[in-house]
């Protein structure tokens, strides 16, 4: 059986089953971090993420806005689960020809980040290959009261979203901003039941939510925020890469939240996992869809 | 300018200088781990190795090897600092045509080595590529006072190794056993002063120690332990992928360990700065060499 017919995350359900962890281990595979005990008070959280020339980024992009993305991909795992990103590694595969100036475009772009966020670059490693390949390890940490998981969304409790969605293969992909401190902002002032960073599509990375913590969800068009470079409501479901996050909070906690009048979009609420995701149009019409968005296989 | 113009370990140096770390970074880039603090008596130790198919293993090759090497490279950068290893991450770069049970064996492969050093796989990423691509990062962690780094060689040393080099492609590089408990018996029964492991050849490895400890070294061609498969002693001293430790004991404790008759070669020793890296052959004709050995680029 080829991959694609298992699909990615047919293929990480598969990989999960073979694998054993010991009680140091808080959460392995299957958020955005993995969660390690460290002391008594924090929570050590690690997230990789690899790009690859063609699939993430398109040959002759700038390379200083490439370096940016590989770390920003892996901040905005970090700020999912309300932690603070300290250290990371960089493996790099290049092809023979690789230009030394490209390296250091690449590197200025992603010390722009580390030293907006006080993370250190810590170490990594290089291989040729015959596309550039840049795959960022993030180390972090979390107050264990603060942690918040995939798995915690209750009936009842408002889905909000940190930005616009759609569009974001226009720029956006390459030079958002992770969300670290919308997220320190929420977990400080607000009981976060559940958080995930939109990386694959606001329905499918909704719908990670949905499966951790089986739920189901009602969205409406009306009160999802679409960027002005979304091409319609389709663009703003399931395109990927917007980086927001999706989070969702008890309602009364909710309504604290929306009457803070802070820029953070409701669009919809948890119900029983029977319903799946409905999405209500509109003119008001409702119909079950399928939380599929981008991909890799 | 091209990086095969500047080298592998020339743009690591050049990478190097346009990183700050903050006072928690006890080693950064240019150990075989990265150093952080962690607890009143330990360090966090972290590394990543990537493996490509055509530059580190051949296509064809039994996946369930290649992922034992994965995993195994990056357990022996944990060993070279007397650590031991507790989680890692691994970033998966897989052509669209993969078949799942390759996956299957991958994983097979990594769990043998996992299941029996005790690691948790924590965490990973998926990304579609030409060529299958593997990158592991590992964390582990050490005791405070038996921490070795490459830095620690001093003059009148002993340096030995834990095992024999040379002709590593004919299978050794995809089947070695790192040297996580010959480190641990060593750092437990001994002062290790510097300690590295040989994945670029015996002397481009030892040259590491030498640059960080500011220090030369005599090499004695009638002490080098060869492998069977080894073409001869150049082979022995330049070929890569051993994955032996190579470590340095003062002269004192380096008597007790030969007295000790553990299966630890002693290949030479540690003089000052300006011999450099000194070769004496089975004649007794002594020459400086160049402690270049397989470089990426």
């Amino acid at each position: 059986m080829q991959i694609n017919k298992l699909g990615e995350f047919g293929l990480i359900e598969r990989i999960k089953k073979t694998i054993k962890t010991d009680a140091s281990v808080i959460k392995g595979i299957g958020d955005d971090c993995a969660v390690l005990k460290l002391d008594k008070s924090r929570f050590l959280l690690c997230t990789c993420d690899m790009i690859i020339e063609g699939v993430d980024f398109v040959k002759g992009e700038d390379p200083f806005l490439v370096g940016r993305k590989a770390l920003a991909i892996s901040i905005s795992d970090i700020a999912a689960c309300a932690g603070t990103p300290r250290y990371c590694l960089v493996s790099l595969g290049l092809p023979k020809n690789t230009r030394v100036e490209m390296i250091d475009r690449i590197y200025r772009g992603m010390n722009s980040l580390a030293g907006k966020y006080k993370i250190n670059i810590v170490g990594g490693d290089m291989s040729s290959s015959d596309k550039l390949t840049i795959d960022v390890t993030m180390i972090g940490e979390v107050d264990k009261k603060k942690l918040v998981l995939r798995s915690g969304a209750k009936t009842g409790d408002i889905i909000f979203v940190t930005g616009r969605f759609g569009g974001s293969i226009k720029g956006k992909h390459l030079k958002f901003t992770p969300c670290l401190e919308e997220a320190r902002f929420l977990t400080r002032n607000f009981r976060v039941n559940s958080m995930i960073d939109a990386s694959d599509g606001l329905c499918q990375d909704l719908g990670h939510i949905l499966k951790e913590s089986a739920a189901g969800a009602v969205l409406y068009e009306d009160l999802i925020p679409l960027s002005k470079e979304a091409s319609g409501i389709r663009d703003g479901l399931s395109s990927g890469e917007d980086f927001e996050l999706i989070f969702t909070l008890g309602i009364k906690e909710g309504r604290r939240l929306i009457a803070s009048k802070k820029m953070f979009y409701p669009i919809g609420h948890i119900v029983n996992r029977e319903y799946g995701l409905q999405f209500v149009d509109k003119h008001g019409r409702q119909k079950k869809i399928d939380p599929a968005g981008f991909r890799h296989y």
